[in-house]
């Protein structure tokens, strides 16, 4: 069994969908970002940097990742699944799950913040982060012109790019003209298990609550 | 043998302070970023998304890989150096590589931009991103309180780190009060591989460009 901690964002959805997509048993515990809860002593024990997501293994000595990176590497090598054996492809599989965590994620959240959040408009930094997410968006537009996925098939890269660029109207960047990509996407929504990844954490059980539950288990 | 295309930038360090400390055989491309020869159709067939560094494995197909993180994974699982075996702690060593990827790094880099680059200032854009990396010198600090290292032994987690964090006063941070984070600093810069590879690229070897070198090998 593993629990899972996470909230609805893009790198708690990335955890989800690779347990769903695994078929790993695993129960998830709803982390309220907006009440700080990623702060507390008790979750900064299980990741200093006060994140989601974060998944403690009960069944290898209760041992906790974090980063979203990590627990997708960490998923992949406990189950043997959506991580090539081959050497080479491997590597072209981390390749572009690095590109995803070092470049997708951070500017889409750049965007965010300046395009969605900030009260104050700032031309410049909307439009430097617009400009460098949709980049990106063509260098996997591009790189998917002749692949289903991006490095031979469905795997962790898949995943992790899949649950950034999914959220591209949020970040107020357009997909249009990239049809590879819009293929790529929406050929991953249409699997089952990305899409029960994607709906982590549930609305809050209710009922759970009543009953006394110390945190809102949902699943 | 392993080519290097690089460039004297942060990302670019954390290959040739690898490719020093596991005592491998590279030659060095120097890649002019002001001229754009990271965006030229023979360098983005290595790295579709035109950044350095990129290897190429003479030894393994000629086999090529970017994004830094990946590099330092590749290299290391090449030699078996400078990652733990031990399934558990090989994990956490891979969760501050990806704390690096996915914030130092990205944080560090716009706060340059705002901080140097751009004419504009732009006060909320600067004290947000001085605000994030001091917070995250922070949590590197308050981990390092009661270990030498980031994950164990020294790892590519404290390569990829150092060749960031070193750089604290061109973003514009302090690292006052952050003893912990001195220490380990300066604990890899008394290290002479990792000085050889933060010296990479090397100046213009105006003697290779003498007799005709199509391209600067500086290795």
């Amino acid at each position: 069994m593993i629990t899972l901690y996470t909230a609805a964002t893009p790198n708690g959805w990335k955890a989800s969908v690779a347990l769903e997509e695994m078929g790993l048993a695993y129960r998830t515990e709803a982390v309220n970002l907006m009440e700080g809860q990623q702060h507390t002593p008790g979750f900064k024990a299980l990741n200093p940097n006060g994140r989601i997501p974060v998944i403690v293994d009960h069944d290898n000595h209760n041992h906790a990742v974090f980063e979203s990176g990590a627990i997708l590497l960490y998923l992949a090598e406990k189950t043997g699944q959506f991580l090539p054996d081959d050497p080479l492809k491997r590597s072209e599989a981390i390749q572009w799950l690095m590109f995803q965590i070092g470049g997708v994620g951070p500017m889409m959240g750049q965007a965010n913040v300046f395009h969605r959040y900030l009260d104050e408009r700032i031309p410049v930094a909307i439009d430097r982060y617009h400009n460098e997410v949709r980049r990106l968006f063509t260098v996997l537009d591009t790189h998917l012109a002749d692949r289903d996925y991006l490095a031979g098939s469905y795997s962790i890269a898949d995943m992790a790019n899949w649950c950034w660029v999914r959220t591209y109207a949020w970040s107020g960047v357009s997909i249009d003209g990239l049809d590879n990509l819009r293929r790529w996407k929406n050929s991953i929504e249409a699997r089952p298990a990305a899409r029960r990844g994607v709906a982590i954490p549930h609305k809050i059980d209710q009922e759970a609550l009543l009953r006394g539950a110390s945190r809102v288990v949902t699943r």
